[in-house]
Formats: C-alpha cells, structure tokens, sequence
C-alpha cells in the first residue's frame, strides 16, 4: 500500500514538528516500508496501490506508555463524598481509598474486569492510540495480580491495539502484609514476577517508591530480582516527594522514571546518563491540585526523554484521554506542543524500551494516525475535541 | 411515549442528585407530561408506548448556557508560539491576540463559520448537550457580528440542538475606533443590536466588563439600550480584576454574571437579591493558568444558583466538552458532582431566562440525556470518558 497526498508529522526530528507535506508511506504487510516527500519515493516502491488521504496530517500512532487500565469498581462516590467535605478518616471508614480498587478488583471476574477496561482502551483507540501500557498493581496477592495481566493481554487480543504489560504488585502494602513487608516483597512481589514472567505475562517491572508505599531499599531488592530475570525495570518516582528513586532507577538502567514531580538535580544527571526517559504525568497532577512541577526546563536542558502518559487509574488521575493529556502536558507543564506529541510517539516507546514503533520511518511497525487538521499544535491546543479521521493499525486502515 | 426502567436523576431536588431508581417518563409530541416513580404513573398515561432505556440513568439534557462556538480560524500556532517562549509583543506582531480571530472571522464565508462550528457543536451533541447559548464578538463590526448570529442560528437548524443567541459588541475595541470608544458603543454595539434585534437574531445582550475592554460606565449605557429594547442582559465580569460589574449586571437584573473569579461580597449580595445566576466558567480559569478562585462557597451559602459553562472560544478557553468542564467545575473549583450536573441543566437554563427546560417535570420540553453509568458523580469524575447512551431531543430518541 502507498498512502499518498499526506503532510508527514515527525516530532522526532527535532525542536519542531517536522512537517513534509505531499508526503508518501510506502507499507508492506505490516511494516512502514518508507516514508518522505513524493518525489523521492524509490523506485521500487512506486507500484504499490495507492491510497490518498486527502491532505490529511499523519503521526505515528499513539502509544500511552503508563497506564493502570484494568480494575475493579470506580472511586466516582468517593469523588463525591470528598466534594461533600468528607475528610481521608471518613472516607477510610466508608472503604474508599485504594484499598476499595483492591477489593474490587479481586472480586471482579475476568469478564467483568475486561468489559470495563475495554470501554476505557476504546476511548484511547477512538484517539488514535495503536499501543498501550497496562499495570497489574491493584490485586496485591499473586492471583489477582495475574488476572489483572491476563485481562491486560486479552486487551490486545479483542481489540486492534498492542498492549505492553508491567508487574506493579509493588504498589501498596495490602492490609494482611501490614506487619510483614518482607514477607509481602518475598511472597507476592518476587514470586509473583516469577511467576508471571513464566507465564509470559510481564515486559517489565515497575513499584512505587514513596512514604506510602515502598521505600528504595525495597525497589532496589526487587529490581535486582527484576535484573536477573532479564526484566526492564521503571519506577512510580519522586511523586509527592523525594526518596532519591529515579537515581535508584538509573542506577539499575531502567527505563523510565514517572511523575518526577520532586526530581532533583542529581536525579536529572543520574537519568541522563542512563538514558532513562522521564515519564510525566499531568493527569494525576492536575487532579490532586499539586503545584509542585516536575523540572521540565531542566529535563530539556540535560537532554533527557521526555514522554506524556494518562496515567489512567480509578484514584488520581481517571482520565483516558491522550490529548487531554497533551493539552495538560502543555497547559501545566508547559512542554510545547511538538514535545507533547513526541511524549505520545517516540519517546513514549522508548520508555517502554521499543524500537519498533513511535516513528514514521523504514522498519518501523506501519501503526499510524491520521488527523483532521491543518498543524499538530492543534493536537494539543483544543480541550475535548477529537480530530482522528482513522487508524492505520499494523498496516491496515482502521476507520472509525 | 413512556420511557420506562430508567433512574431519573434531578439535582435541583436539593443537594443530594435526587435519584429515583424504577422511573418513567411520559412524553408527547415535544413535552414531559409527566415524570416520576413508576408506581405513581397516572392511570391517563399508561397507554402511551413503552419504551426501555435499560435501567439506565437519565438527566434533563445538558444546557451549555456560555459559549463563543462561532469563530474564523483558530489559535494553535500562538498556543504552539507562546509555549515556545514567545511573548506578548512578538505574537501580537505575528497577528496573534482576539484580533487575529476577528480578523480570520470577519474574513471567513458564512458557510466556513458554520463548518467549523458545526464540527465543534458536533462534539457537544455527543455528549448529551441540547441547548447551547452562542454570543456575537468576533466581528467587531455590525456586518460580521451580524454574520455571526445568522451562523448561529444555522447550527439550530443543521443539528438537533436549540440555540440561544446573545449580542456581544462590546466584547473588545476594535483598531478602528481606538480613538473613538464612544463611537464604537454608538454606530456598533447600540446600532447593531438594534439591528440584530429587528432581525430576530438576538436573544440576550452580554458584554466584557474589564480594564482591556469596557468600562462598568460604558456596560451601564449599554445595558440601559438593551432594557428598552426588552432584551434580557448578562456579562463578562470580575474575570481578570474587580471592576464591580456583577453589581452593576444585578442593578439591571441580569440573568447572569459570568466567570467572577474576582467577585466581592458586595457582588455576591446585589446577585442574591436580584437572583442572576453565577455563571462559573473552569476552562478559562484553566488555560490561563489563573490562581483566583471565584468564590464558590460564598457563592453556596448566598443562595446565589451557579451555572457552568464551557466559554468554548479560541483564546482562553478551547474547550468543547461539558463532561471536562464539570469535571473542572469538580476538581479545580471543588464543586460538588451535583452542583456541576445543575449547573449543566437546571441553573444554566435560569442562566438563560428560560424556564422550560433543564428539568424533567411535567411541562418541560422534553430534552433528555440518557447515560450509561451507575451513579451520577460518574459524570464529573472521568477525565475525556463520554458515557453517553443517546439523547431525546424533543421527544425524539436520537441514537449516537
Ligand atoms: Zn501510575
Ligand atoms: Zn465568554
């Protein structure tokens, strides 16, 4: 297939937004074959049957390289009873907080925890998103840790998107661990990651390293179990404060390093020379008011990735929306337009170690989006609007 | 018609949503006759046609009662230019600023304005919106201003949505009265809307009471006009600074005041006693990244009734979603759930004068949004999820 009469977008190529109109995209079965001005379509290629897209702009598709998709209930009464005035105790009494998604979650079937997450993934599909990473993290025992990963894999088979999962059991103390942390990090934790990597269910391991949750003595244990199972490690860091994780992370090469609100500067050189990419996440910011920002300028200057990512949970961030989050990543991070889609696109893969995507380029996965509209800025300018004309998902056009 | 297994949700009820789980509604033509618990259904209204919605939970349908939908261009490569560390002067002499949206508005076709607008009205349809307030003030001039209703009006009829039209001249000073403010009120604001009205192209008459636009002298003329001319006032006030203007909007009895994150208890107090609506507008707040919050609880404990809008506009507020807005009105403005939902319905209808709609009682226009989630709060509390099952627009079911 040649898509022809197109305006190319590629955030990758550096500050701007790379635009090549009168573009072509030669694909072949599902992969991007070549992409650039017409004129210099090979030779080779120009037998391929075309397919015109009528002026349209096309990105690559996009990827949301953290998301916590798959769970039980929704925290919508909790929403409300805080509104109302009720305070943490109340709502703890009332069985709100996370724990209420770990009991939900471990009561949910399968069926019932895939129906849920497949309305929120076919909210992302509707905008263009071809990848998506899913976090277990809200079972907290090995069982329900694993069904949360078969649910997330299940995604992928039910739906045309790609679906990249992560072992997040290090996400809470669950309630009958309270006095055997070690007993939780040896049992659940490191079995569990056993575990399901034998079951082919992990590409990576991910914790969530903060006051209220695990301390980085901890992460650094359960990445090195990680490590030697031959995992890529990442890490929920520098949130609501600083426990120094994203060095901790750098340390062990991972990844990504995500929210990174309290980062300081030795993490930023730290992740640097690890070539971590940071991870942000304006979705959970916005919605717990916080106004501590994560150092943008600073990431900029010191040369590190910066990806954008919904974050998608019942508590803090319950958004699925991609270029909400963009219009956030701009309007409260204050990443220009072009780093917001790159956040989406190419530095969202490489957050999930991926070289195979993210890009407009030979070799690459033929996953794309094509948009209605003039220039890209508008991706992230307008609020609840959504201008995908179609997906073109491992080479096939995916109207909506 | 008898609409049967759905939960009506009512927010005017009080503070609660006031649900009513195993209701019905009974329409005719374009009318509820009647709503309430299933079991209470009057014998005259059991013959009508049955109809499920599944148990499904049903608002009146939403009322976006502030808005700016019809406009020339757009405004993403000053987004993209100001993130990119452009400053005022610099975007101003690349034509950035409202000027640039007069001028591409007062460049632009009928059938362009309505294009676009179209496009942004489709994406308020989708989520349950049934009536939209559109104001004037992109023109300037009294041939565009003018275009711009009749533009509005169009939307009315191209689409399954009621229209509310409002004159907004004295939305800034164009270039060129910039010697002649009093000029500009005289042969534009006055004359036009004279005109406007004589063509029945205005509902309301609004104005930006601040310092970079009109004094609360020059809304008290302007007001005075419109009283003679029967027409009902509202405005733009206490955005930026405190001008006084929601006191001044009272004295005339306005139907509403808008945005007020500057109100004074004075203001509160004239709003009360002349029972104009607040009406809060988080978009706008948002993107200009404002600090100052308009003063809910005061608002709250005056009795004073607070709409929400989306002020979709191409400047401080690209935004064409009720569902982010509430959730804004929620999370930024610490609104409760059911004050968002009145303020979509109930108390966006007040917003507007009108009195036959927002509410499902008997006599109301039957405008309806039938939603597919378990509780209301669910309304505010995703992020970029539409939950959306059909809307009843006059009575008649229209699927998505
Ligand atoms: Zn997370
Ligand atoms: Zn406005």
């Amino acid at each position: 297939m040649l898509l022809v009469d197109l305006t190319l977008v590629s955030p990758e190529n550096g500050t701007d937004s790379g635009l090549i109109a009168g573009a072509v995209i030669a694909i072949s079965e599902d992969r991007i074959l070549w992409a650039g001005p017409a004129a210099d379509l090979p030779a080779a290629h120009q037998h391929l049957k075309k397919q015109s897209l009528g002026g349209r702009l096309v990105t690559a598709g996009l990827i949301d390289c953290h998301s916590h998709l798959v769970y039980g209930g929704d925290r919508a009464r909790e929403f409300d009873m805080r509104l109302n005035g009720a305070g943490y105790e109340e709502i703890a009494r009332a069985g709100g907080g996370i724990l209420s998604s770990v009991r939900a979650t471990r009561a949910a079937s399968e069926a019932e925890l895939l129906a849920s997450a497949l309305r929120r993934a076919d909210h992302l599909i509707a905008e263009g998103v071809t990848t998506i990473e899913i976090k277990s993290g809200y079972g907290l025992d090995l069982e329900t840790e694993l069904k949360m990963l078969r649910v997330a894999r299940r995604i992928g088979q039910e739906r045309p998107l790609r679906v990249v999962t992560t072992w997040l059991a290090a996400h809470a103390l669950p309630p009958e661990y309270a006095d055997d942390r070690d007993g939780y990090i040896e049992r659940v934790v490191i079995a569990g990651m056993e575990a399901a990597q034998a079951a082919g269910l992990i590409d990576a391991v991910d914790g969530f390293c903060e006051g209220i949750a695990f301390t980085a003595a901890e992460m650094d244990r359960i990445f090195s179990h990680a490590s030697a199972l031959g995992l890529p490690v990442k890490l929920h860091a520098e949130q609501l404060s600083d426990l120094e994780g994203a060095a901790l992370a750098a340390r062990h090469g991972a990844i990504s390093a995500d929210h990174l609100e309290w980062l300081n500067e030795a993490g930023i050189a730290a992740m640097a020379a690890s070539g971590t990419v940071a991870v942000l996440l304006p979705g959970a910011f916005y919605t717990l008011r916080e106004t501590k920002l994560p150092p943008i300028a600073a990431l900029r200057a010191a040369g590190v990735p910066m990806a954008l990512a919904t974050d998608s949970n019942p508590g803090t961030s319950p958004v699925t929306s991609a270029l909400i989050t963009m219009n956030m990543g701009a309007t409260l991070f204050r990443m220009t337009p072009t780093e917001c889609l790159a956040g989406f696109t190419v530095n969202a893969a490489r957050a999930l170690g991926l070289a195979d995507r993210g890009r407009i380029a030979a070799g690459q996965i033929a996953d794309l989006a094509v948009w209605d509209i003039s220039h890209p800025a508008e991706l992230a300018y307008r609020i609840g609007f959504n201008p995908l004309h179609s997906r073109i998902f491992g080479g096939k056009p995916c109207p909506l």
